[in-house]
């Protein structure tokens, strides 16, 4: 009989451990090349350059409306690959668990990476269980690395953006930060929030189908929309102009944010993307993001200018102008 | 100036987390790839199947006699990807740390990342950063995937051991679990005992310059030799017969071994791996093993046998024989 908790022998590598691979992980997560439980998956990838990229998830509540750390351990990994311009294929999945979790909770999460790699066409193929005392961890985190394969003329960099790009964004920001914000803080808001947990790997393939030569493309999770842009300005060394009215924020979450005294502007979000395109390609590349399920309101929101280099600066709706800075404190931590 | 400790601000993606990527990790772990700081890095991978692996480390000491979490993160997975048959090119390293490690501890583990990297011929090409409250973990886990590409002609597997299969062993077994152990213990022990950390990436490469069908490997780490022989023979549904004299432990760790009640085959290994090979491969391989730093003291163990499928047995010292079955509870947990 399965024990209905995890135990450490559960990450002992013996007998346990196997069990738990075999009858739980297994008929959940299994795929010919994750079945063959060998050190590491073997496969063959199609031709082009690879992307590889890696995140941990830590994010509490486990549990959370619009999903949960197991999606959110897919869908920010694929999204990091995409954001390389590649198509993600395949992710590891690592499990570092604090003794006790349930093994209905486990199973919940693990039903989570199998639908959300699935929707984003992914498939897991090698992992690792560890499984810490009571108090060396708090309950679960997921780390996964994902590999994705560039497109022939794909080069898509931080350093690409050049003075005339426009500045595109798939849609309102800061939904999954204050979503676990409000979640966290139990306020009991009957606020209409979810997290914006997405694979945004369909819409970079529809976006670089319409546009092959987009310059910069990035998902403003921790440290928000402002973070993302300061580092691409500073990595190209330019300037960049956003128009603060030009930014989607949904009336909940701007409530959210005024009430408990949150810049919607550095608040993480999990599924949405920043592009910079060539002023030519601009309107191909919205109408591709558009017709994209996680990109109906994509919309232009400012563009790269000759100003200083590295500095981003907000127009404000009453005309005035703001620097807007890197995060500088934490707003939360773990947020994802 | 760089805080002497890591805070929670580290790790939430704004300017400190930006100054500790590019203050603290790139001047130790930077190369042409990791420097780009994109979400994901971006490569050309040399022709050849692709090998991919994943483990988080959890290891406690940090520190230990012979290595650290830092060189383990990355051995563990080079040699996980090396089981696969291939060369190991590129890894990435994901940090979970508790706030509060100091800022002196997380340079000496980066560093002795970097070594072990440089020393497997590994490059550091994407990373990750999270920081949780005080409590909330245990210091630092370190996750690491790895990517290799396997040659052409080399077909590695749990399953494809074959009655008549010779079983070799690279060197002693259990130093790696029994080091840490007798550390946690704080026994005082005064013998002399280190971790066997090392990357066997080399060695696989020559015993596979040898004898390209060699056809399994594994590394025994948690679970020690025998789990990892019982895998191999439910994945292979062979028997496999070990011969006890002739697996070699060193004197310190086999006293240690009975005075604390631990029985070698169980303990884990961090640097030492398991071929089984064709009779007529045996001397060929033994002789690449032997000439590397890291298998001086390989010897044929044992052999795979037309005996129930799935069944390890030992012949003892005294002539008798015994079943092996898988580590059934847990030795000691976060050995590694």
């Amino acid at each position: 009989m399965t024990p209905e908790t995890i135990l450490l022998d559960h990450g002992a590598g013996g007998k346990l451990a196997h069990r738990l691979t075999t009858e739980v992980m297994l008929p959940i997560l299994g795929n010919p090349i994750l079945d063959g439980l060998h050190d590491g998956a073997i496969f063959d990838l199609p031709a082009g350059r690879v992307a590889f990229s890696t995140d941990t998830y830590t994010v509490t509540p486990l549990f959370f409306p619009g999903g949960s750390i197991g999606d959110l351990a897919v869908n920010g990994t694929v999204n990091d690959v995409a954001m390389c311009g590649a198509r993600p294929i395949f992710l590891s999945l690592a499990l570092v668990i604090e003794e006790g979790l349930t093994m209905a909770e486990l199973e919940r999460i693990l039903k989570d990476v199998a639908v959300a790699a699935r929707r984003a066409g992914v498939a897991v193929v090698t992992g690792d269980t560890k499984v810490v005392p009571r108090g060396a961890a708090d309950k679960i985190f997921i780390n996964t690395a994902g590999i994705g394969v560039v497109a022939e003329g794909v080069n898509i960099g931080g350093h690409r953006a050049r003075p005339g790009d426009k500045v595109l964004l798939s849609g309102s920001i800061a939904d999954h930060g204050m979503t676990i914000m409000t979640q966290r803080a139990e306020l009991g808001l009957a606020m209409e929030m979810q997290s914006d947990s997405a694979p945004l790997n369909g819409m970079v393939q529809r976006m670089l189908a319409a546009a092959p030569g987009i310059h910069v493309l990035r998902d403003p999770t921790r440290g928000g929309l402002g973070t993302a842009l300061c580092e691409i300005a500073l990595q190209s060394r330019v300037a960049i102009r956003i128009d603060e009215a030009a930014v989607p924020v949904r009336p909940a979450v701007a409530g959210a944010c005024e009430l408990l005294g949150f810049d919607p502007l550095y608040v993480a979000n999990e599924g949405k993307l920043i592009a910079l395109v060539a002023p030519e390609d601009e309107a191909a590349v919205l109408a591709a993001m558009r017709a994209d399920a996680y990109g109906e309101a994509a919309c232009t929101i400012g563009e790269v200018t000759v100003g200083s280099p590295g500095q981003v600066t907000l127009t404000t709706g009453i005309g005035g102008e703001r620097i807007v800075d890197m995060l500088a404190g934490e707003q939360l931590p773990r947020i994802c």
